[in-house]
This record gives C-alpha cells, sequence and structure tokens, in this order.
C-alpha cells in the first residue's frame, strides 16, 4: 500500500525539467524562442539523418545551446504542419523514430507565447517533441439516497499498448484537431463508456489537474480538464469501442484501497485523487501530505498554453 | 469591469518572489537552511537597531548574503517562540514596526523542512517577517429545488483597517495558535456569521488557494483551506462580531458582476472564483483565460509546508 503522496507523485515524475535537461543533454524545442516542448538527443540525432537528406531544411539544429528550432521560411501554422506532416510520414516509412509505428492519425496543437497555434503535431510523436498535450477526464459517479458517492471506473483492455489491466476514469482521452474539451468529453463518453450524448452533457467542468510525466514513451507535459458526472443509480457503462475490458462500481474507501496497490493508471490515479480532494474525502484530518498532494495536482507547466475564444 | 485574470492576478500579486528580493534587496528569514519568508531592508535595520541594545543576540544578520536567522542556543520552537516573544513585545512599546500597534495576541506557526513548527510568530508580525500564513475560507452557498446556486457574501466592516466596505466570504480568517483546519472553520463560521456548529459541520473541505501577496501591512505567501458549505434556502448569516457589516444573498451573475467590478477583497476573489471553477461554472467556454486562472490559484509556495497528524 503507497501513500497518496507517493501516486501522484509518481504521475508528475518530472520535478524540475530543467535539471534534467542539463543532466540528460535534452534538446530544447523553441518557437518564437518560447520552449515548447524538449526532445532526447538520441531522437535528435536520428532527425538529423533525416534532414541531411531530405529537401527543405524544416529545423534549425544547435548542438551547442542544444536547441530545435523552426528554419526561416516556416513561419505559420499551416507551413510548419505541412513540412513537418511531410517529415514524419517519411520517418514513419523509414521507422526513425519508433514511437511512429503507433501512428494514430490525429494531429496535437502546439501553442506558442501569443497563445496561437505554433504548428499541429501528429500525435504519436508528441512524446518525441515533449509537447505540452491537453486532454479530458471524467469522474463518473453516482449518489445515494443517503448521499453516499460510489466511482465508476474501467479496467484498461488488456490489449492496450499503455497500461493494460489498470484502472482509469470511465471515459478520458486526448484533445486533438482543434476539439474543445467538452465536445471531447461528449465523444469520449459516448466511445468508452456508451454515455449518451444527453447523459453526457450533465457532466460538469471541474477545474484541471497538471503534472509533468515521462514514460517509456517519453516526455509528457500535460493538462487535463477535469469533469465530473453525476449518473443515475441505476446507469450501467457499456464497453463501447474495445479500450475498456469492464466497468467497476467502487465504493470511496474500495477506490482508495485500489488507489494505494497502485491499480490505476497514474494520471487517472491522479485525477481521482482530485475528485477525493474537492468532495472532500481526502482532507488535512486524514491525509498528512494534504498540501503537497494538491500542489502535485496543481504543477505549473513552463510551456506557453492557449487562450480559449 | 475588470477580466477574472486580472483580479486573481490581483491577489497573486508577487509572481517572482527571488527577482524581487533581488530587486528591493529583502533578507531571506531562514531556519536550518530553508527559506521561511523574507524581511524588507527598512524591517531589518529596525531590528538591528534593537538587537543592538538587547541582553541576547536572537537573531544573526547577514549584510552580505542578506539573511536573517536564529542564533545559536536558539535551537528549539519554544526557546526560539519565546526569545521573539519578548523581543517583538519590547518592539511594540518602542514602536519599531508601525504593523506591532495592531497587535493581535495570536500566535502563527512557521514551519521548517521537516514539517515541524520551527518558531511561532504574533500574526501582526507575520507580514514583517513575510512568513507563509494559513487561513481558511468558506464559501457559503444555497441551491435552489431547480438547481440555482446562490453565494452568500459577507460585506465587510467600514471600520476594519484592512479593505474595508469590501466584499468576503461568508465567514474566513486566519489559523493560529496550533488551531486546525477543521475546527477554525467551525469556530469562523459561528464568530463572523452566527452559523451553529451543527450546521458549520455540514461543511466539506473542498481543496485550497494558494498565493504570494504584498500588501501595505508586507508581504504574505498564503494558503486557504476552502470550504463549500451548503446552506438550507431559509437560512440567514447574522453579523456577530462586528466585522461585517451585513450579509448578500447573490445570484452567480451577480457575484460574478461583483467580482468585476473589484468590489471582493482580493484574496476573498479568488476564493470565489476557484468555486466557480470547481462548479463549473467558469469554463473553457466563456472564459478565455481559463488555465491561466487556475494557475493562478494554486500557485506553488518556496516555503516548507507542514504536513498533518
Amino acid at each position: 500500500m503507497s501513500a497518496l503522496l507517493e501516486i501522484v507523485s509518481k504521475c508528475n515524475c518530472v520535478p524540475d525539467i530543467e535539471l534534467l535537461a542539463e543532466r540528460e543533454g535534452l534538446y530544447r524545442f523553441l518557437v518564437n524562442g518560447d520552449t515548447v516542448g524538449h526532445m532526447s538527443a538520441n531522437d535528435v540525432a536520428a532527425l538529423k539523418g533525416v534532414l541531411k537528406e531530405h529537401p527543405r531544411p524544416v529545423f534549425n539544429i544547435d548542438d551547442t545551446q542544444r536547441t530545435l528550432s523552426f528554419s526561416d521560411g516556416f513561419d505559420d501554422c499551416a507551413t510548419r504542419s505541412a513540412a513537418v506532416a511531410e517529415l514524419l510520414a517519411q520517418m514513419r516509412r523509414e521507422k526513425t523514430w519508433a514511437s511512429l509505428s503507433k501512428w494514430r492519425g490525429e494531429l496535437y496543437p502546439v501553442y506558442d507565447g501569443s497563445a496561437g497555434v505554433a504548428v499541429m503535431v501528429e500525435r504519436a510523436a508528441s512524446y518525441n517533441f515533449g509537447i505540452r498535450t491537453y486532454g479530458v477526464h471524467i469522474n463518473g459517479f453516482t449518489r445515494s439516497a443517503t448521499g453516499e458517492l460510489r466511482m465508476w471506473v474501467g479496467r484498461r483492455s488488456l490489449s492496450k499498448p499503455t497500461w493494460p489491466g489498470y484502472l482509469d476514469q470511465i471515459a478520458a482521452g486526448g484533445i486533438g484537431d482543434g476539439m474543445g474539451a467538452w465536445e471531447c468529453m461528449v465523444k469520449e463518453c459516448g466511445e468508452e463508456a456508451g454515455i449518451s450524448p444527453e447523459l453526457a452533457r450533465r457532466g460538469r467542468f471541474a477545474g484541471t489537474i497538471q503534472y509533468f510525466t515521462r514514460s517509456k514513451l517519453g516526455l509528457q507535459p500535460e493538462t487535463q480538464f477535469v469533469f465530473d458526472l453525476e449518473l443515475p443509480s441505476d446507469f450501467v457503462p457499456v464497453p463501447t469501442d474495445g479500450e475498456v475490458e469492464s466497468f467497476l462500481h467502487l465504493t470511496l474507501d474500495e477506490t482508495i484501497e485500489r488507489l494505494r496497490l497502485g491499480q490505476f493508471k497514474p494520471n487517472c490515479a491522479a485525477c481521482v485523487v482530485d475528485f477525493l480532494v474537492r468532495h472532500g474525502v481526502v482532507t488535512p484530518d486524514n491525509e498528512p501530505d494534504y498540501l503537497a498532494i494538491i500542489d502535485c495536482l496543481h504543477r505549473p507547466l513552463p510551456h506557453p498554453a492557449p487562450r480559449f475564444r
């Protein structure tokens, strides 16, 4: 059984990106002078090999400053995105980066300091660029007549490439292709748990969690839009798209026990802990690390964020 | 009408304490090597004058490193607290620091890196030492049969020394004298709004807000334990201790309008915005600065925090 602070720290496992970059010789990915990501020296080396043969110098790579930035002429989002797409397609064919074998066909936006989209990048390459990504996580729960809360959680399919068999929110997903968080929430509820749009729209924005994580895929600074979705007591979610093996309806005590046993995917664990904090279940009276846990769930990220219209 | 980001930034108005310390020549207050506060050069100079005549060298002041720390022999909380109390009592009599004329007779804990209490300091001097302080803020609200939320807010008495006439939570207060947050919440509900302990105990911990503010009193890095207290629709709070002039029962639209008009005390405004974020009222669909606002409400503080038992 682990302490909750250990559980949330496992998600927010890159406490100091500057230090890590220094220690591992990471390259900063710059757009208009803003750091929008980090790339490993290995990935940079492989990319350089491809660029050498490439007809157009998409990126400038500075080995002294350890930076990666767009070359002159790649000055707007459309031009950059098209060049990156072409380059990554080639790298996928040539198996330059192993990650590209898991091509998603989904574009992730990279924001610059003016909060505009600097470039769109294929999701499978987001870990290589170490860009800040965005997603939605939905806490599905029920409330009994006496006020007792229970959470609906999914068990990830054993065939999932990442965290197979681990517990997850009732629905969650990355936000790509210019979609809004609300729209994405409704879509994921339908795709992952068979929740109708009418029911999903009972969901409520409940803030965000933020962390800087690193997995075998790479670096991932991430902002998750968190939703609370109170479900009717007789509602039963249905695995729909093969990503979820089954759903469990857990009491909060059972939820906390499974958290401490490490059964949740780390960022899903963080989302559950945020739910428990916001609903007054985890408190300074039962949790010694209350303040450190809340800090860990709201880690500031150095990358520019979007403004919304 | 101000943007909400402007409103919460007014509370969290010291974005970079290191930079400020450098620019203004602030002295770091150290305990066992941890920075637990900051003191202005003027306050240090006045303190030095007193220490020169004092029989015991309570503090070491290093003008090169710009640090203030306890001298040898002042090694535990009891010894330090007694020495500081005696020193401050003298400084109050001699009017060394103007702030001490507002003596509160309430002790604030300063935590060191081991999460133990390093020293207790009279509240009126907390701004001079720039120590991290803790408080409770209670969002009192009602929910109509159709689910419409309304907030109960207090208007601060015109005789309050700070922010007279500004809007405030239904109850709020600093945590001193070794009290717990829950206990403090129940006490403040009774003292400030005539809420019975039975009713106050319906309150729920809802996380924290954190900011680093500066007022004419001095520097104030602060963690507020936030509570949501759903009140019966027929409940009417009563000004009890003279700190509140009257209470208003505002719709959320009215609350947001008064926020934007700057009618709330800055840290109370931050607490209301956090409430609106957690309850899905302020969302990325109506608030361009959604992410920056949430960051601003959860600003990490460099000072050691307590662990709870």
